[in-house]
């Protein structure tokens, strides 16, 4: 494949594919992206979250802080120097970015809310949906105790499904109570973020799977592994009421239990119990959740992961800082998987009419093209001097739904002649009633 | 400065600065950045140009392609190498990508047109106003000889100037006709494209500073160099009309300036002929211009780098592909210097309310925000449970026009207390009614 575009000219022999793990996005795609992010922006905004822009550089000292995105992402980064020798690195993820603006701005008003739609950068291996360049769209809030903002932001989460028409469900756990079931099965203290890693895998590589990692990987005994996976088999089956009541059973009076119990009476006051899937399970392979975390999944879809996914890091921005704890929660949307879970394609063209001079009627025609784009029409015209057939294939195949025919005729009576390109039916009339045509 | 973010902590001292040359944008900035990318597109789109991404890095083969950037910029060039050995680096400019783009894919209809809006990196000298990471709003139309292209894209820029109500004028020569004129001058045709970088530089270092540079730095006799910066002060103070006249008379029978004559025709038919000024010494930087080059600069403002600049460049496509010409122009529009040149902010906020729940009436209130986004409100809600006046106070400093209160004495009526946050004024009435009032 890649050989495919190994073109040789006279001139040179040059790959012409783009850098391995990332993608160009023809108008197509790209057209079909900007409908998904312009979607999520104007719910974030609903919300009342302002966006926020960080650069694609960061310093090396900066990704590699022990608080943030630890071992795993760091080797994934790609590193650089600039020509002052200085240590750079492209950003993995939009969180690190986010606390280090916080922590340099230390008079922000709180709470602060932010969206941050960019691209971020991993040299992991390449499989199937994943990339070496890829976009997430962050939202978070920080300076917020309160599950409130846990629950605003599973809200807005559901909102933002909602308008692309996507239907999904989010499952939501606790890390603290997570933690206190996995104490409760037996794994030591020092294991438990290791073992949270493997867990994270459960819906990709299964209960087998998780077992052999937790065993051979991790470093636990058979029966505290087989322990841990048991105790997440009971809550199957149970509605969100009944997995509460049997985290309660188990685990007592633990904090974890007592914030899932909050959540769920603050997602009721925001109407979104429904979208709320209660998973004891639920583990997110990052270790700087401190709470709260959750995972947004489509239903009746062949993607099976997660199109959304974030959690409450109350340590993670205090650490950046060296300052008092900032608590945050916050979720990021995936633009790739969400566009892979659903075609949001509309065609090739924004342009909604195409206008065709019939010979000598250029100056005219750009006229009336000027006059569309005035009514707000989206208007493309031929440059190309050629004939009409040509000029019709030409716009029926990217996909523009209407031409504006001007020729001689149509000039004398002061009219276009507009087609409709699927039905080919034809109408003499006014730009001006073209236009409300055309916008429909 | 950069010192004043070192943070000495506990647990590190870490500089918290963006990288040298880079910028982080807060809410109130990315907020006006984003007003600005919004009319762009629209505008764009409004052309029949639909939207292209590509990958911020790129095989550094094709950065360093010969036909692209050349020495100058090369060096600026951020160089790394992912963890397969490959050579990367970041793209520097939005155009590179577009040929490699095109060429790597031959099926493309013609003409195609994209617009591109995305960061590029340049490892160079940090200055006022210049930055190393910025961002480039290009639109290209491919697979047009015909100047209407060209006065199409020139159109297309009076109307985003006029959409982003940003008083300004483009200024627009032929790279055929400035070599005319230099050649006439008696500059050497291999000293020509040297000759031109320098030139570029007229309206940043003068007369005399081009002079100087012309004889020391690109070796031309001082006559000559005299001789090619006076023949540009003849057209001082002419029309277009007038000093296409004095081109010809200049030039006799040259295509650079049948060229500059026809654009002038097409623009008048597109209706832009105020908007156009004939600038003979226009240069622009690069030298892969073949034909129009074309740049648009500020009225009445303090900004004097150009706020977006373009030209024809028909060999480069062709020159990537190792195959046939595919003529080419396009503009590329400066995201910093256009909101350098006018205050595009309005405020820390996208929230057009906040909502205030007086004590125990956090459920209500969650639901009458919920019914004012549904009424299409940005809609911000206290999360900490602060009293009143600590609410009003926060949301009046974030430039939140309006505060909707609910407290038991509003839900008694079904009713809310909207207050303007300007004026003070408050009224009580049914949430529907006060959506009416904050949507204006």
């Amino acid at each position: 494949m890649r050989g495919a575009n190994r073109i040789s000219g006279k001139e040179l022999e040059m790959d012409l594919t783009p850098v391995r793990g990332c993608r160009d996005f023809t108008p197509k795609d790209a057209i079909a992206r900007a409908r998904v992010t312009d979607v999520l922006r104007s719910v974030f905004q609903k919300y009342g979250y302002p966006p926020l822009e960080t650069p694609a550089l960061e310093n090396f000292e900066t990704l590699s802080n022990k608080f943030a995105g630890g071992e795993e992402i760091l080797r994934e980064t790609y590193c650089l120097k600039d020509q002052g020798g200085r240590d750079l690195g492209l950003r993995y993820d939009l969180t690190v970015p986010l606390c280090r603006v916080i922590a340099s701005n230390p008079r922000l008003a709180m709470p602060f809310k932010r969206y941050q739609i960019q691209p971020v950068w991993r040299d992991g291996p390449i499989k199937t949906g994943r990339y070496r360049e890829f976009t997430q769209c962050d939202v978070d809030v920080l300076g917020v105790e309160s599950l409130k903002a846990d629950a605003e932001i599973i809200c807005l989460a559901q909102d933002a499904f909602e308008a692309l028409e996507l239907p999904a469900k989010m499952k939501v756990n606790n890390r603290k109570a997570l933690n206190a079931l996995l104490e409760k099965a037996g794994v030591p203290k020092e294991k438990e973020v290791q073992a949270i890693l493997s867990i994270d895998k459960l819906r990709k590589i299964g209960f087998d799977g998780v077992l052999r990692e937790l065993i051979e990987e991790r470093g636990l005994e058979e029966e505290t592994a087989r322990a841990a996976l048991n105790s997440f088999k009971e809550f199957e089956g149970k509605n969100n009421e009944e997995k509460i009541a049997l985290l309660e059973k188990k685990l007592g009076n633990c904090e974890g239990v007592k914030e899932l119990k909050e959540l769920l009476a603050f997602s009721n006051s925001f109407g979104v119990q429904d979208f709320v899937e209660i998973a004891p399970e639920l583990a997110r392979g990052l270790n700087y959740y401190t709470g709260t975390v959750f995972e947004v999944y489509a239903l009746d879809n062949e993607i099976k992961s997660s199109l959304a996914a974030g959690g409450r890091y109350d340590d993670l921005v205090g650490a950046f800082a060296g300052r008092e704890r900032v608590p945050a929660v916050g979720i990021s949307f995936g633009l790739d998987v969400i566009t892979a879970a659903k075609d949001f394609s509309v065609g090739e063209s924004v342009a909604q009419c195409f206008v065709v001079p019939v010979k000598d009627c250029f100056d005219e025609a750009a006229g009336i093209a000027d006059a569309l784009r005035a009514e707000g029409v989206c208007t493309s015209i031929d440059l190309l001097d050629r004939g009409l057939g040509k000029n019709l294939e030409y716009a029926a195949k990217q996909g523009i739904p209407f031409a504006v025919i001007v020729g001689k005729k149509e000039l004398k009576e002061g009219k276009v002649t507009l087609r409709n390109l699927k039905s080919g039916e034809e109408k003499l009339l006014e730009a001006k009633d073209a236009a409300k045509i055309i916008l429909g």
